[in-house]
């Protein structure tokens, strides 16, 4: 982790890096931003979650809904972020046989219909059998209880794409 | 314009057609479709403005930081939105002269450094002459002066992008 480079950016390459720890939100990144310098990875996912936590929640919803189906459209028209790829393949959501991509596709459905975003999932944190079990489970808590989950979920996600920007792999900065 | 095709859409139909009135911030088109039904144009993008008023300093400079440089690098790559590729065009930006490109190319590198986000004009409202003036107006003016300035022309763009799309080519929708 090279903070000091991160603090160095200015905003276009700061968005270039981190547009995407919020999936198809880089106006998240890109407001972060105004509240450089960063001590460490700890303070600037902290800001990243802040500004989620103050939007409205319109804005909260808004933000599961630019996040693709698992196994869905986007991963079959392929058109997913390379992000979300590698977290789908990662958790065997790019390898469903029918049957499993069906009911996978009929649950999406259902819990979009009720809860009017999509299921959200830290894939990488899952497998095959974990997520339709889970989306299974989730399809059954009030739509409060259930906002309040994916929103969790969105921040592991962004944790996880964060560490990898910043530990994993120091060369991409 | 057919307000009921609108109101009849999922999020995911919703952001893919109005994903990007506000320029790479689909989140913004995915909160406002909470607010459904919209009874005409001016009630639909008056939520798309108390969307952005209501986001605090950092959100808003986000949003500006979301905007390519008129005349700037993603044109010359050939990576502009088509929404901005088609503005930047009516106002002669994609034709300009070596001269006037490198002043451009001046003038929004100052501006830049000097409010951390890049300048941003309606550019159909414009021509190249009128942008250069401009630019080099604004560049003089007080950082939170020059912040509702230009949160004026993201509105200004806006409006123009949803025309388009309600108005002038009913059959996209």
């Amino acid at each position: 982790m090279d903070m000091a480079k991160v603090n160095s950016m200015d905003f276009g390459e700061f968005v270039d890096v981190f547009g995407n720890v919020i999936e198809r939100c880089p106006l998240i990144a890109a407001a972060v931003w105004s509240q450089r310098p960063f001590s460490d990875l700890e303070e600037l996912e902290k800001h990243f979650f802040a500004f989620i936590d103050a939007l409205p929640q319109s804005g909260q919803e808004g933000i599961l809904r630019c996040h693709p189906d698992l196994a869905g459209r986007e991963q079959q028209q392929g058109t997913l972020t390379a992000e979300s790829q590698r977290e789908q393949s990662s958790a065997g959501l790019t390898s469903l046989g029918a049957e499993d991509r069906q009911r996978l596709a009929e649950l999406n459905a259902q819990y979009r219909a009720r809860f009017g975003f999509p299921f959200v999932l830290a894939a990488r944190l899952s497998d095959r059998a974990a997520v339709l079990r889970e989306l299974a489970r989730r399809l059954r808590c009030p739509p409060a209880h259930e906002l309040r989950t994916a929103l969790g979920e969105v921040k592991k996600i962004g944790h996880l794409r964060l560490a990898d920007l910043l530990l994993s792999d120091p060369a991409r900065l």
